[in-house]
Parts: C-alpha cells; structure tokens; sequence
C-alpha cells in the first residue's frame, strides 16, 4: 500500500475542522516525509504506529468522516471501537493505546496479545496521531543547553563564550553541535565515524572538521573567547578525546555525551579500532566486542567525572551510560554526575513548560510563517523565544503538514488578565485564524514528555525530589481534566521511548479554526495541561513549581502540609 | 476521631448539589454504620479508604465547600490537588486513586510510597465515595443466582423448584441461602462452624438448620417438590456433605462453593475435626493443618466433580479452590468447572448490566422507596426486578444515607424512545424531584465490577473469548467518555479486590437535582457507560453483546471484521 499524506487546503471531508483535524493529522503521521515505515503504518521510534492494521485506518477515516460535532470517537489501541453522544465542549476522539494490567504489563504480553491483533505500539506521538518529524529532537536539545545556561552562565546570552564537550553525532545526537551553536556556544563533538561527520557537515548541523584534538581545542578556545558560535567534529573515539583533554588540562564548560551507549554491542565504539576494524570484530566475535565496548564507555565516564571534578558542567543526555558502566563495570560513582531531566528539563516542567507544537492543516507555510510572527509579537520581551524562532525559521526543513515547536509554559504572572504562555498564544492565533490572516486551522498539540503528562520513573520523573516517580495518578489526572476542559483530542498511552511497562502518558489536540468554542476550549486546556506540570512538581515540594504558582495564581489545595 | 456520618436533609454546605453529593457521599463512606474502621478512613477490604488523611479529608471538604459550578477539583491518592475552571457540562470532581507505573505496579512498591504518605488504597467504591454498606453483595450473589436460572432452568421462574448445594456461612458466604431463596429456589449449604449457622438464623439470611444430611436433603427434596424457597444449613464440612450425597446418589440442580478456600491456613477446615479441634492444630502445628486443609480442598473439588458429571451445574464462586487444588494437589481437572464471572456475570456485561446503584442525599427512606416504585413502573414487565425491589425493601436494612441497588442494563431496545434501562430509570428519578415527590436529589453510581469499566485478568475478565484479558485500554476509554459525557465524578483506579496491579478499573456519579442539566448528563453517561460494557464484549467477540448491539442501536465500528 502506498500512502500519500494529509489532504490540504480547506475543502473538508469531514463535517467539521475538528474531526478534520484529527483526518489530516493521523495521516500526516503516515507521510512519507514524516513516518519512518508508513506502509507498515510504523512513524517513528521501533514500531510506534498509528493505526493498528490498513483496516483499523480505513475505519477510523470513515468514522471521521461521519462523527458528528456531538460526537466522540473511541479508539482502542489504533482501532476504532465506539462511537457516543457526547456534545460539543467534549472531545471528538478518545484514544487508549497499548496499555495493559499492571502485573501483565511488559514486552512479553503485549507481544503475545499484539500477535492476536489486539493491542498496537502507541510510543508517544505516533499513535496520538503528533508527530512532527525530527524539528521535536533539536528542539528538545536546544531547549535543554539553553537550561544548562541559564543555570550555570546566568551572565551569558545563552552558551556564549562558552564550550561545550559531547560525543555522538548520529540520528538523534547529530542534533547537539546545532543546538549549541542556537544558543551561541562552542560545541566540540567526538565522533568515530567520519561518513556521519560528513553529512552533519553537508547539512549543516556541524561547522567544521579535524582529526587532531589539539586544533580542535585552540579552534574552540579561539571562537569562544570572541564569543562566536562555532561547532567542531573531531574524528576520534570519545573516551580517547577526554583523556587528550585531560592529557592537556584543557577543561570545557559543559560535558556530555549521546554516543548510543544504551546498546553497548550495536551503538558503542570501542576505543583502539577503526569503524571498519570495530565492525569486523563485532561481527566475528560479537562477546570480545561488547567487552572491549564497556571497558571504553568505563574511561569515557572516568573522563567525564574527571572534567566535572575540575570544574566543568556534567549531565547524562538519555543515553543510560551511567547505567551501564555502574552495572558492567562496577563502577560505584558513575551515577555521580546527573540526568537530564532532573537537571535541566524538570526547572522547566515546574513552570509548567514543555514542547508545544502546532500544525498548518492548510498545509499553507506562509500560515506557519504568521504564527512565528504572533510569538515575536506576543513575547516581544522574550529573547529566547524569538531566538528559537528565527534558528527554526532560518535552519529548520518542513516535514508533511508545515508546523512548529515551542517551549511554551504556564508563567501567567506576566499578562495582564492572567492568560498562560500557551492561552495566550492559542487566542491570537484562533483570532487570525477567524480574521483571516491565516488560511486554515491550527491545530495545536505537544510532545508526550511534557510538564504535568508523565509517569516515568527511568526519565521524566527520574529521582523526584519527594520519592514519586513511579505514582501513575498524575497523568491519569491530566487526560481526565483535559478531557473535562474541552481538548478535541485526548489519549492515554503506556511504554514510549522507555518501552511497555516503564511509562504512562498522555497527549491533547486542540483546533483552532477562528470560533469563540475554540477560544473557550484553548483557554481552559492551556491552562489545566500546563497547570498539571506546575502542580505535580510543586506537590513533590520543588521551590520552581511553588514559586510559579504564586507568581501566575495557580490554587495548591494543601501547599503548607 | 469520632466520626458522624453525611450530613442530611436540603441544606447546603456548598454551593451546589453536585457538590453536596460529593461532600456527602464521603462523609457517607465513614459513616460508622457504613466503614469497617472509619476512625482510620478505612471503608472496607483491607485498607480501602476514603481520604489519605484526616488533614486530606479536612482539605477535600474545604475544596468542595468552595467549588464552583464550572470549576473541577482533582484528587490524587486521597488528596486534592488542584481545581481548575472547566464547564458545566464537565465533571465537578476527577479521582485517581493508587495507580503505578506497570513495572514498579505491586504492594512493595505501593507500601513503599504509602509510607511516604505519597499513595493511598482506594480499593473499589471507598476511594469513589460510592461505598454502601453490605448490600452490594447480597445483590451481586442473587444476580449470579438469577442468571443461573435463566441460563439453566429458563422454563422456572428463577432457581424455583431446583436445589443449589454449597458451603460457607460467612462474612460474605453467608448471602447465599438469602440469595438463593430470593430467587425462589432451595439451597442446602454446609458450614462447619455452628455459631455462624445461628448468626444467620437470627437475621433471616438462612432458615433452618441440622446435623443430619438425610434430613437436609429430605427437607430439600420436599420444598423443592412444592416449589417452596428454602434453606438449610448443615453442620458438617462440606467435603463430607458431598462425599454423603455421592452415598445417597442424590444430585442437586445447582453445586458451587464460597468457604474462604483462598486462605488455606485461616479460611478452611479441615474435615475430620470440630473447629476447636481445628482451631487447636492450627495453633500448635500450623504446617500439618495445611496439609490436612487441602487434602479436604481435594476431596471437595471432587466432590463438586462428581455432581457435575452426575448432571449438576457447578461453578466457582470467586475464592480460588480450583487454583488451590490445581496448584498444591495436582488435580489436573480443578479447573473443569467454570469460575462465576465467565460462566454467568458475563453474559450480563454483554449487556451493559451491573450493579446499578443510587443514595438519597435526603437521607430520608421515603425517597428510596418512592425510588423504588419508580422501578416497578419504569419496567412493569420485569418481573426479575420487581422481585428484587420487594425483597430488597423487606430484607436489606438501610446503613447511612438511604440507597437501593439494581442491575440495570443497557437493553434501549425495548423502549420506544431508545434509552437504555439505566438512562431511563435516571430520567425518571430526575423528575421526580424536579416535581418535589422526592425530597432532594438522588445521587447515581455504581460498583466498579461493571460491564464496562474493568480489567482485571483474575475476576472480572478472566478467560475472555479472544484472549483480552489484560487489556487495560478499555476501562480508561470509559473513564474518559464519561467524563465526555459529564459525569460528576469520574474516578480511576489500581488495585481493589484482587490487590495491586491486578487491576484497573473506574467509577462515576451523576446528580439528579431535577434540572435539565441532570437529564442531559444522565441521558449521555448512562449510554456511555453500558454501552463500554456492550462495545469491550463485542469486541472480544461474544454474540450476547453483537445481538445487544444490534436489538438496542450501538454503532460498533469494525463488526464484520
Ligand atoms: N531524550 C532522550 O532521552 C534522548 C534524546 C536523544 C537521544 N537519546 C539517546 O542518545 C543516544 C544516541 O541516539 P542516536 O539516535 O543519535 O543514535 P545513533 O546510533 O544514530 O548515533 C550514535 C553515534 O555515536 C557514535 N559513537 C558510538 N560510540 C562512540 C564512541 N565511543 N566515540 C565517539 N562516537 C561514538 C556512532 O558512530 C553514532 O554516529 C541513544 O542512546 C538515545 O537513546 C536520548
Ligand atoms: N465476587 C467474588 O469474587 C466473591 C464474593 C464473595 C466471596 N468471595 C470469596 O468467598 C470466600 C468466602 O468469603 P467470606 O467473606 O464469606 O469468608 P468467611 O471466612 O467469613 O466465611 C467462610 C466460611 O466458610 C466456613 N468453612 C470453611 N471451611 C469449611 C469447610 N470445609 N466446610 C464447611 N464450611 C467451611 C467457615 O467456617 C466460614 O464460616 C472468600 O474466598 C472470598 O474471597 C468472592
């Protein structure tokens, strides 16, 4: 089966723009420019779907196409399986993917019940029908260095006059040196392979290349005295480059790594080869290779907590080599240099700030062209975002339906009649949307990792300052009051990017298509889903979270116990 | 802390009914007459609670005094956690009580964060106020007899004329003889412990006892004969009443079994001892009470064999002696005879039926009696309800607020403006204090075992036709489209009866303050909420609920798939 993409324009095949909306977005996800495996119905992430069989998506298109505007649709792990009088403030679609009874809840079950057609692979967007391509993955990196600066270079604009030490520059980690240079840092990047260099280099991820750590060194020491942007790949094994770093007493700012340590035989160099020496071996004898692997990624921490003992900035970027070098190495103090999302993203989860998107069901560029606009317009004060915005507008490609992502929060003290960040962007655009300034509806959504939409212990809710990463309650709360709200599309999904059992989360659309019902329901659904991150965080006692609820009036019932 | 119950009559402590209702039907979950240990919070089973602490209970009241009529209050484990400005039409109040991430989903790590005062137990009814007292079970026991009936003997009226053999007169065991004569039908139930067959005699839930087994089954034979309800307890252990029956070649109608058979050292005698003698070796040689308690389990599983293959209907009645047998005595056809939920709950979800149930927030019993009526001219020609209105108003004592319990179904078909049975009766209800015949409003709820509403692989979906069991999609699309349709409060919950992560299921209330609004929340939620029973058995492929489906108009959407 070929497959073609969402419809565009604003002729409808449905009965209205909000189960027009759902129409185009589920089969934006299946766009070839956007879905990793559309003829398996597979988008991104392993076998993250959209609809459980050709079958099940025929169904549902057909059941869009007749749902009522008091309606709602329910689909059960990617099939659709009820349709129900509801009204109008309600959603049009429910959805519950992949997800299972507690003590059934792993790979070997749903696999057994996925074999019977019963169940399908949510991950996180693709089966909520919101994924966007890969702009959410540079975004996520830009978002998080720009919390590394802001809390370790509170004086800089961002990274600038600063260096930054990574490794990695594959699928997702090719994303790091541009992030970098976005926020105005020196990026010097450790990468094995130079096929992958190069292609970070032709499309513009990456500025330069060597093979020698010391050029590189004085390159990057050069650019950040003058304060420029500048990203380097040095083609060496990561755990060598810390140890010429160390070798030289040269200590950066910043240092991190996404090489795919969480796969030590597939995703891991091992030091002391070349690519092709290191592929030879891991095909003739695979167990010499994975030895040889963790005895590298043992140095490349020991490098890393060297460079964080002399004084540079350490975090875990997701890759779990803490993990691995604590578990096959023995090596005690591994988890001594934090993750991510404890460090950096949850001061952004307490504000209740998270990767909102929307989408141009036009499919019309110029349309999402007019909503960067409304963000410089409404934020004139916020340099970050209008930052990110030109950086996306100038370096960022379209994917299937022209869309855009942006940290947006909560931080309702700053507006006059009390409006979140995400309320007050979603009026403006609906308000273009009715004056005609737009050409078509926004549909407006966000990524599963959000401020108040996850349970998951091994990430978004990793090391909870009261103890409660794994209490699944909290994203429970955020589909049922975002469903309450009003939100055109709510769902539930278990597993995601850390695998069935280990995740709860949920998601929400939102059409903007220029009436006063979207206004009502933009504004209480950009407050309830951004007021979940601030109250979860502000429960488990974080000051950020409590502070932003006294700044922007969020009600905490019980804030002195 | 003493505790007093709900507070009654139309006064107002907050600013609505459906507020009121729920401030009350908390209160009315720890009620003295209704809680096992209210001073704790505990409702019952175990550690089910109402609110994670007297200061959570003390907040949860404060929010609900000031809880606006477009505002809704979360609740997280027991504890408000946040109120938002939602809508009318939308829930007043959204409860998720003790659900885990599927790997961290057991009593290790609940207890864990229980601890930490992070989590509570909300078991089924108790952390939804919807807790009742014990009429629930005597309900669902004369249910399961009911559709034994109707699956075995359709030409009686109900168990009329027919013998039901069975043991246990306990806590919840003792129903049966009750149940069984409710239905019309004779039922002769062993039970080991004399003191407990007096309890029953004293408070009309059995009629007449013996020592001798010939004199059970003659007094049986004869009331059978005469199409006379009656019951009998013996004093024996019930391994031994089979054993004499096999002697006598006598085959009852009906055999199952509800001694505490899960617990093998607390819960089951051992045949061959009085129970002080039992009780002795319990205490002094715990292991050769085991040894000898599963034995008996032996000899009575074959017991019930037998009669199965002499022509009885045999089933489990919930207390695992098939597994114990299975497990500790190699009987390899324990599991030949069918568990309760299969068997006969089931064809009642396919449906949508269950237990239906409604609080007069009065506290006035006219009010439940005037409900009552409404019943009998609602469905003047189900005569199974009638019965079981007159025999709920002459045996069932009232505990706290006023409430009556009814399975009530999906069943639109027979109605010419095609409501279903629950959708109807609340309309009804509704008017009724809408024109003043009852004195305030009537709150609607129901258990948690509904058709629509569970998963939970060891009860309520055990050995689904396509192999579903598992799949927790289900009861979270009903919690959301319910909360679509607007219900009042909408809760979601971990654990329950088979304990956590076992199971996930949900609850909802409408109000029926006889407004128009009551009728539209009604007239949606109780299609939605049957209808999840109808659409989940459809689904799984059973022809009760496809035949539903059809007689009563739910859009299935893949039918013929
Ligand atoms: N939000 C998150 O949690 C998050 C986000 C992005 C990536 N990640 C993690 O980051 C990792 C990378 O993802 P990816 O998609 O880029 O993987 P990838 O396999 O596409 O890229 C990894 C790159 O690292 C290089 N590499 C491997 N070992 C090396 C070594 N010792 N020295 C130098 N280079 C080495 C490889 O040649 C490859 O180019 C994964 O573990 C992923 O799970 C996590
Ligand atoms: N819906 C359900 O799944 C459901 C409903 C009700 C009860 N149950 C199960 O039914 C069982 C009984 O519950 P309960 O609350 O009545 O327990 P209980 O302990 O109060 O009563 C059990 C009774 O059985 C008697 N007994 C034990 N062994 C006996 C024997 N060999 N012969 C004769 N009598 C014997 C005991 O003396 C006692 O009176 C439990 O296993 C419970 O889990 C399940």
């Amino acid at each position: 089966r070929t497959y073609q993409g969402a419809p565009t324009g604003t002729d409808l095949e449905c009965k209205g723009w909000r189960q027009e909306a759902a129409f185009r977005m589920l089969n934006n996800n299946l766009d070839p420019e956007v879905a990793e495996d559309p003829e398996n119905l597979v988008v991104y992430g392993g076998t993250g779907r959209a609809a459980r069989s050709w079958d099940a998506y025929d169904a549902i298109l057909d059941e869009l196409r007749e749902l009522g505007d008091e309606e709602t649709l329910l689909v059960q792990s990617g099939k659709p399986v009820g349709r129900f009088q509801t009204h109008e403030r309600a959603p049009r679609v429910l959805i519950a993917n992949s997800n299972l009874v507690g003590q059934w809840d792993d790979w070997e079950q749903f696999h057994e019940l996925e074999a019977k057609g019963l169940i399908m692979y949510g991950q996180m967007t693709a089966g909520s029908w919101a994924y966007i391509g890969t702009q959410g993955i540079i975004q996520g990196t830009y978002e998080t260095l720009a919390e590394v600066g802001r809390q370790h270079f509170p004086e800089q604009e961002g990274l600038r006059g600063t260096i930054t030490v990574t490794a990695g520059l594959g699928g997702m980690s090719g994303a790091q040196p541009l992030a970098v240079t976005m926020n105005e840092g020196v990026c010097i990047a450790a990468e094995v392979d130079e096929e992958r260099i190069d292609r970070r280099l032709e499309t513009g991820y990456c500025m330069e290349k060597t093979d020698a750590v010391d050029e590189a060194i004085a390159m990057a020491e050069e650019a950040a005295r003058e304060g420029e942007p500048r990203s380097i790949a040095v083609h060496v094994n990561a755990a060598k480059l810390f140890d010429a770093m160390r070798d030289r007493g040269f200590v950066p700012d910043v240092v991190t790594d996404q090489t795919a340590a969480h796969d030590e035989l597939e995703g891991y160099y091992p030091a002391g080869y070349t690519v092709a020496e290191a592929d030879a071996l891991r095909e003739d004898d695979p167990e010499a290779y994975v030895e040889e692997s963790l005895d590298t990624m043992r140095r490349h921490v020991e490098g890393i907590l060297a460079m964080q003992d002399a004084g540079a900035v350490a975090f875990e970027y997701g890759n779990n080599i803490r993990g691995q070098v604590n578990a096959h190495r023995n090596l005690e103090d591994a988890f001594d240099f934090p993750g991510f999302v404890p460090a950096y993203v949850r001061p952004l989860f307490c504000r209740g700030k998270g990767p909102f998107r929307w989408v141009a069901l036009s499919g019309d560029e110029a349309d999402i062209h007019r909503t960067d606009e409304a963000i410089r317009e409404l934020f004139p004060e916020k340099a970050h975002l209008h930052r990110w915005i030109d950086l996306a507008q100038e370096r960022v490609q379209f994917q299937g339906l022209p869309s855009r992502v942006c940290w947006l929060g909560y931080q309702a003290g700053d507006d006059p009649d009390g409006l979140t960040e995400r309320a007050r962007f979603a009026l403006r655009i609906n308000d273009l949307v009715a004056e005609g300034d737009i050409s078509a509806p926004i549909v407006v959504t966000r990524d599963h990792l959000d401020a108040g939409s996850v349970a998951s212990p091994n990430r978004e809710t990793e090391a909870m300052k009261d103890g409660s990463d794994a209490i699944a309650d909290w994203p429970i709360l955020n589909a049922l009051v975002n469903c309450a709200a009003g939100a055109d599309i709510v769902s539930v999904h278990d597993g995601g990017g850390v695998g069935i059992g280990n995740s709860i989360h949920t998601n929400n659309h939102v059409v903007l298509d220029g009436t006063e019902l979207a206004a009502e329901k933009a504004r209480r659904v950009f407050t309830t889903d951004p007021g979940m991150g601030v109250l979860r965080h502000a429960d488990a006692g974080y000051e950020d979270a409590l502070e932003e609820a006294a700044q922007s009036d969020v009600h905490v019932p019980m804030e002195d116990q």
